[in-house]
């Protein structure tokens, strides 16, 4: 069988553990396996290369860094294929350009627009186990690009489905997806089976497990995608397609965010194509921009708070400075001090009565509720910084999470 | 002017030197000039990550290492665009396929095959400093190969080559080309022009200044090299073809080498096709043999000593075994405790008394000579590594290359 691996940066972060992943491919691949392994950087390598890039330049090109930060799984990689050619597994690294991870333009952040696995399958034919740098393409230009952070799950994931297998794994430091943050809920629950919708709420709502790009391309296609320990031999968690027919109208999963900040801009005039002012030049600026409130304030005039990373504050500050003197907004306020709490599970807004308990168990609890935003499968809302993870205990146990 | 320039590991070892190489390339392009800047790896990178393979494996296979030690180049050049960019200088960073450059597929010693400049000439239209991670290229199975160590200058040599300038800089940690290596003779001179064959036999006689291929494809090209300081602001050694009408025929500089072993093999049966069966395999393994010489020993019977780089020791013995038993050779010794010490110059080896006076200076200071090579433009002698830096020493003054 043709398996696609994904091995993420604390998986490979040593010498020894590249050595035991080796190991542990070459039984894989002694019973008979064909093996496709997309490896991250090791450990901190691509945190290291942004430092030296810091160092040289306070804004390095996004073309230039992409250049740089492609050499840490161009690196990692090369190991892989010597330490698999070490125990006598015949084995290939390829980066992202070789591989045929082709990709548009958007340094980076960029998208994987096709993939020819032309190579891979030569290799594969070879009797090769063939090593797949991460997180990196090629585009047009012939340049290199990068695929964002956790962009090695988009590229497995990817070739998972030019290669036609049925499921791709991605071997990483949890055991898989859980009902909430292990970290912070003691009896958070590890999910057997997740939908793609509720995963991309999970992860775009704080779980770290999985880069949201990587999910949204199983989706499309149809992908089963399985998050596992790299250092357990025991199964994960299984994000794929879930019936409809079934009864899933409850709460799957909390999520939670930390390191966001709110931002408010007050008395806005109120007309039509305001918000694309607004957020255009934000969306421009590579900000995500997260939950969007508006509520009216004085006649013609609105209130408009959003959410944003708490590292883009001073990228979107002043590109609101800019904003706000064209629009004549009135005041610009910024509240680093919040956080999210979500729930997340298909079907649940439009279930009578959770929203509502939700509410309650966080009012009970003595939390306020500063923005409540909702989704087809999630309820989120926006606390104090301080209470997030009293409020994900709070609702794991009110929703009943941690039973079976 | 179009400048093709290449910096070395030590030159370009620290960010703070990167920052001033680019700040001096920035100088140069304000003054109108176009720039290709080839750049070698950081300092040591290139050990560091033999290193990290080492780790891996004992043997890893060198296509694996040249997809590792490529990322050394790429890191350099994207931080040295990076750099110029953030002094207002338009500057992209080509890693050695972006860069046309075609190799055979001999990984870890590649021979560049073509060049292709179209990508770099587009860049430098658009008004952009290229800069191309040296040492690197790529082959017909698409894989990325190293051309050897020091093979950054072989890539500056074949750009300057391609793109038609009529000189290539070599920007190092010396000042040029000495009459013999100045941390041993005191009064060494930097030479101001020397021939493309006077560098190979210095190069190849152990100053290690230029790699040899570099300077080769000059003197097939006809490609003027300008070895010179990244760190001061003067004229270095020109390379060039020096004409034939100029009554050159004296020493030009002083040679030396002491990382070298002696192998003997004693009672070799003296047949036709004898030094082929000896030879072949040692270069099959890449061991670069210098010195051949034979002597006659009894009757039907001979002796072969040559020498080796002391790091191939083992590999050609463990090879040479295998040759000792099928050719029925009586014994073989190996001596690590030697070294060589030469003179060059274009027709020396022509001019009378020239070879004479060199070995009655050595035998004036008691130094034994063990063996004696020669060549159109060189003659050397093996003697004991003790007495390496004093024949230097002694040569240097007697064919008095102190004096301008």
């Amino acid at each position: 069988m043709l398996l696609v691996h994904k091995y993420g940066g604390t998986s490979v972060g040593t010498i020894e553990r590249i050595k035991n992943i080796a190991q542990k491919l070459a039984r894989l691949k002694k019973e008979g396996n064909d093996l496709v392994v997309v490896v991250s950087a090791m450990g901190d390598t691509t945190d290291e290369l942004i430092d030296l890039a810091k160092k040289i330049s306070s804004r390095p090109s996004p073309r230039e860094l992409d250049a740089l930060m492609s050499t840490g799984e161009q690196i990692s990689g090369a190991l892989m294929a010597m330490a698999l050619e070490d125990i006598g597994v015949p084995a290939i690294s390829l980066t992202g350009w070789q591989a045929g991870i082709y990709t548009d333009e958007n340094a980076g952040r960029a998208r994987i627009k096709s993939v020819d696995p032309t190579r891979i399958t030569e290799e594969l034919e070879k009797g090769k186990v063939v090593v797949v740098a991460g997180f990196q393409g090629i585009c047009d230009q012939n340049d290199i690009t990068t695929l964002g952070r956790g962009g090695s799950d988009t590229t497995a994931v990817a070739l998972g489905i030019a290669l036609g297998v049925e499921k791709t794994e991605i071997f990483t430091d949890v055991k898989g997806v859980y009902t909430a943050d292990p970290r912070i809920v003691k009896n958070a629950r590890k999910l057997d089976i997740i939908s793609y919708e509720e995963m991309l709420e999970l992860a775009s709502q704080g779980a770290r497990v999985m880069h949201t790009r990587a999910v949204e391309l199983g989706w499309i296609y149809n992908m089963k995608i399985e998050v596992k320990s790299s250092f357990e031999d025991e199964p994960g968690t299984i994000i794929q397609e879930v019936s409809e027919m079934e009864p899933v109208s409850r709460v799957r999963g909390i999520a939670h965010k930390k390191d966001i900040a709110k931002i408010t801009m007050k008395h806005v005039l109120d007309k039509p194509g305001i918000a694309h002012r607004i957020f255009k030049p934000l969306g421009d600026a590579g900000i995500n921009v997260d939950d969007i409130i508006q509520n009216a304030s004085e006649a013609g005039y609105t209130d408009i708070s959003f959410t944003i990373p708490i590292d883009d504050v001073d990228k979107a500050l002043s590109i609101l400075e800019n904003v706000k003197r064209d629009l004549d907004i009135r005041e610009i306020t910024c509240n680093k001090n919040v956080g999210k709490v979500s729930i997340v599970g298909v079907g649940i807004q439009s279930t009578p009565g959770i929203a509502a308990r939700m509410f309650g168990l966080l009012g009970e609890a003595g939390i306020n509720i500063d923005m409540i935003s909702t989704s087809e499968i999630k309820i989120g809302c926006i606390i104090n910084e301080e209470d997030v993870e009293r409020a994900v205990n709070v609702l794991h146990d009110g929703f009943g999470l941690g039973e079976e």
